[in-house]
């Protein structure tokens, strides 16, 4: 078989330029978190199949890269199905193994459980621009809270990286509850089994506005009377506090405290940069949220730059108990995706130094450059030793483009 | 299918713990060779499966975990072999995929090339203790350096960082080169087709000793008069320059003046608590090293905990002309386990405080708190709000074994 240089389909060779951006947006990141008490973990890659086919992964689940059987368990002459080649596959997301993870050493873990994940995940999605089969997820999570300290805490630590990160952009925090969206349909009168139904067009009200969901829910056959009733629950002059009014045989007015407290609090917290709203409109697509929801949007970029909400029965479905969960993530790649198109100008304030040396150079003063270098690196510097090349201006020009501006010369 | 709590077999769930040790180090060594002019880049996990079994990886080649293809393209009703079923793999090490990494990027990677990579690979491996199907692998290389500056930076590199990680362990870099392992077979008069039999013998030198070498290859039926010429060359007063007289017919001098220009070099560049050998019997196993090669060890472990060599041939697989390259692993893994184990006690230097607030206090006070929490932050301090628990004495104790030392308490 011929060696193939171009990376797989979908795959991407990251460049150093990238890497470089990549690095440092992680470090920013990490460090914030870490300053909340958030702790690093670690999954592995590989995930059992039966977890990863759980219908916990909704769409994901049909992205799966599974991994075939090996030895004596692959047995290729009676094969009925795709599952009974295959024993594993590579995960697609980090909550699900969160959740493993945390049924399987929460003996060892403190409670509660404030988790930093960052890592590759795989989906085998069709190629697009910008759009990868590899790529890299960054989560926050708590487990074994039930308050919402949870909540606020997980978008302090998110708003406050991404405004570290991203310093002369507004962003906002919008957040829901799926208990609200749930009171609201309730309220309209919508059947129990249409609410995914009403959820999935009520989700595209950022795309085609107040008319184009009531033509949908129409085209749908929904009752005139409910999608009035509806609707005007999305009207202009509707606020928290009116739902409360309004909403309060459908969900407790506690629930509607609590989830009031998170905006008020994360306003006083008064994060650089960072507004924080109620928008009823706001549904996020995996099924295995049961309560709060939230994403991020910047200015000057569509769609939304993190998202999370809480998931207090996943967990569950591993020990058999339910564990409070809620978590955020930032869209890693698309926040690389931003700095990079836009070319925002980091500044790494590092001290690069060239070290040209001639050819042939003897052995001991080769030696005396490289303490020489030895030592600049241990003040800090970034100190690249090469050799003279024939052509010294061309070479000079590249190291540039790697940043380099100071070059010292040593000759024979 | 039921879900399953444990992680798959010969995997690891990294605990905070430990997650902290490898943070740490992994810092370390980014730092140390980020100082060199080393610059990090990330090659896809998932590779092609006509690379990785192109015969580069040796017995790796066995422990692949290949991915089943996908939609079309995989045909279960006819299957010839299991090679019909997959189209790619996981990577088992980072060399490989850099060579195709270089070779598809070259017109935008600056020469010489010094490349960091730090990731997971995977090999299906029976699972033994404190042995994992995946791994993380910590490399440099240098690529198109013809010249011994490649290998001296490459140790140079390696041993400043594992000095600072272990700051109070000597170890020893062994040095030789596949061309004086050949030119020592050639001058004991072995066959051509030998060779590679008698490396395998010579390279257990260090754990059955001379005259154990000696007695395997009498039973592999090797000459008398051979094997004593070439065990003659491992007494204790053969050294370097007597080697340039006895195999001066087999070897250029020159390439032996360049070897030793590496160890004198290295000798000059004083790092601390290391120590350069020439050791005439290390081999390494894989195929693809065409000169010199390297290994690290460390007092009081055995084995070793870094290797490397020359490889000027694979890139050429790739792009149809050699390139030079040299390369240096750091054993991750093994660092890992020695750390951990023994306990080593990293003194991270964290300024770590608890803030414990009472139950229902209300939310204008935790607004406040929050506050706090961020200035704290802001300063450098690591600050993990909680609510009180009613057991609080058992709660202050858990945050202790996470280093937690200081708590302040709110109260209503």
């Amino acid at each position: 078989m011929a060696l193939v240089k171009k990376a797989m389909t979908g795959m991407k060779d990251i460049l150093p330029e990238e890497m470089q951006i990549r690095e440092y947006v992680l470090e920013v990141i990490k460090k914030t978190y870490k300053s909340f008490g958030f702790i690093q973990i670690e999954t592995p890659i590989i995930e059992h199949i039966e977890n990863l086919s759980s219908k916990q992964g909704g769409d994901n689940e049909k992205l799966i890269f599974k991994i075939l059987k090996r030895g004596e368990k692959l047995k290729l002459d009676n094969i009925n199905e795709e599952n009974d080649l295959v024993d594993s596959g590579l995960r697609y997301d980090l909550t699900l193994p969160l959740a493993r993870y945390y049924a399987s050493n929460m003996a060892n873990l403190p409670s509660p459980f404030k988790a930093i994940q960052i890592g590759n995940v795989f989906r085998a999605e069709r190629p697009q621009k910008g759009r990868f089969r590899q790529f890299v997820q960054c989560d926050i999570d708590i487990l074994g809270e039930e308050s919402n300290i949870a909540e606020i805490e997980l978008i302090n630590a998110t708003t406050l990286a991404l405004s570290k990160i991203f310093k002369d952009r507004r962003y906002i925090v919008r957040i829901n509850d799926r208990k609200i969206l749930k009171a609201m349909a309730d309220y309209a009168n919508f059947d129990e089994k249409d609410i995914d139904k009403v959820f999935i067009i009520l989700d595209k009200m950022d795309k085609i506005g107040l008319e184009g969901v009531r033509l949908e829910l129409e085209n749908a056959l929904f009752d005139r009377i409910n999608i009035d009733k509806y609707l005007s629950l999305f009207s202009e002059n509707i606020n928290l506090s009116k739902l409360k009014d309004i909403l309060k045989d459908y969900i407790l007015e506690k629930d509607l405290d609590k989830f009031e407290e998170i905006i008020d609090i994360v306003k006083a917290a008064n994060i650089p940069n960072c507004t924080i709203v109620f928008d009823p409109t706001l549904v996020r697509g995996m099924g295995y949220y049961t309560g709060t929801i939230f994403e991020i949007s910047m200015d000057g970029f569509s769609g939304s730059i993190a998202g999370g909400g809480r998931y207090d029965k996943m967990i569950g479905k591993f020990v058999g108990k339910d564990t409070p969960a809620c978590g955020f993530s930032i869209g890693f790649e698309r926040i690389i995706g931003i700095l990079f198109d836009n070319s925002y100008k980091f500044n790494l304030n590092l001290n690069k130094k060239v070290y040209l040396y001639e050819k042939d150079i003897d052995k001991d003063k080769l030696s005396e450059i490289m303490k020489k270098a030895e030592l600049d690196r241990e003040n800090g510097h970034i100190v690249y030793l090469a050799k003279m090349n024939k052509n010294k201006k061309f070479q000079k020009q590249q190291l540039e483009t790697m940043g380099y501006k100071e070059f010292i010369e040593f000759y024979k």
